[in-house]
């Protein structure tokens, strides 16, 4: 059966999430499997690397998707833009080997999260941007960033609701991927992450930016493993989950901002 | 009476445009007289520089506003951002003349159009741009753009429903103002514009871009003036008002895109 890897790129503000937690909402996943189903000859097996929070926008999100079928890739590829909404896009199809299933074989992820550290409200950065008035010190952030590299038992960064048997992970990176004036662009880099994961580092870097806590408290919260200790989960709207790599792949350089 | 000069952002999504054509249309004249009848002691007299078309952003659009108020500018500024809705907010807001007039005092305008020319669509630049699948050939288009500075009769480029009695305009800049890979932006900027004329010259460019028309066209379709004669009117979309000058103002550097 042939196997496609599809690269996915969405706004997620019209979305539930990747999934649905309740019944009737519109989700990525099912505006793909109602695509693939009229394409498809019989079932999809269908995966996503990961499954992102109601309003997380993707550059790169991934999939794996079965079925009988007749298209070469990029016919199926232009077969589904056709179909999809204009809020998601298909933007690579490639053909993989039979056991590709993006979620279990993913090495690698990592999103953007995005501030706006003006001073007054911007409109039109609004969607894409957690607006922060107060003045961040990036210094500061910046060590507290630092503390989070490697490998650490998450919990008091993992959301409620999450089933997952074990919350150690590895984070490759945790920096300061871009200024421009007041835009601020903080780039995660791990191996896997938890449910709420890089939107709860965030709220607590932004504490000790703000100058609530200091760098050192980053220390603490991973050795409490307690999620009522750390910071406030950062909105959804400034997360945007830029590339997932695969096995064979080239590092992926980190894509500009739309 | 103090009047004022309010600076304005505004994301045109939500919006039916800057003055309603019908009724119970929601529009940005209508949330910043809705918030500054609540602050004002008595009635406010409101005028907008331009009026943006259903869709159109703004980074830098100006309005005048005169009314009986004890409140400094900054202050002023506050209140109406703690009562205008996430899509709109005001920028700055200085005390001017009594006299000042946003709409008759106007010296220039400058408009920026944002393209998105890749092959692919991109959801994440759906929303701010007008997405133009073939490959524009920009030596033309700059060709053809050059053709539209100076003083003319824009008549071909008018909308209809137009209500001015002259059609002769001044434009001082027409330029690619940008490239970052397939992102293409065009900057505008004039001493007064027509209904929809941005986004008619803009698909006029475009058409020329394309090859589909040499840059001479340009020149046929001044002398022309005939609304029929030029090409399709681009989506409003992709078009944002980056600032309105003033007399005794310093020349307003071209913004960056948020």
């Amino acid at each position: 059966m042939p196997t496609f890897k599809l690269t996915l790129e969405y706004d997620g503000r019209g979305f539930a999430g990747w999934q649905a937690q309740g019944q009737g909402e519109r989700t990525i996943q099912g505006e793909l499997m109602a695509a693939l189903a009229e394409i498809a000859a019989g079932p999809v097996r269908f995966m996503g690397a990961g499954r992102t929070d109601a309003g997380v926008h993707a550059e790169g999100q991934v999939a794996s998707a079965a079925f009988e079928t007749v298209l070469d890739a990029e016919t199926l590829r232009r077969a589904l833009n056709a179909k999809l909404p204009p809020d998601v896009a298909v933007l690579a199809a490639e053909l993989r080997g039979a056991s590709f299933d993006a979620r279990r074989d993913a090495l690698a992820k990592r999103y953007r999260y995005q501030l706006w550290n003006g001073e007054l409200p911007s409109p039109l950065r609004a969607p894409r941007f957690w607006h922060v008035r107060e003045p961040l010190d990036l210094a500061r952030l910046r060590a507290g960033a630092e503390r989070l590299v490697g490998t650490h038992d998450f919990a008091s960064f993992r959301g409620t609701g999450s089933a997952v048997k074990t919350s150690v992970r590895t984070l490759h990176r945790v920096e300061l991927a871009g200024r421009s004036g007041a835009e601020i662009h903080l780039g995660v880099e791990g191996d896997g992450f938890l449910r709420h994961m890089v939107r709860n580092l965030v709220g607590s870097l932004v504490e000790i930016g703000l100058g609530r806590r200091s760098p050192e408290w980053i220390t603490e919260l991973l050795a409490a493993r307690d999620r009522r200790a750390a910071g406030r989960t950062a909105p959804a709207c400034g997360l945007v989950l830029e590339w997932v790599r695969y096995p064979d792949e080239p590092e992926t350089p980190a894509k500009s901002a739309p």
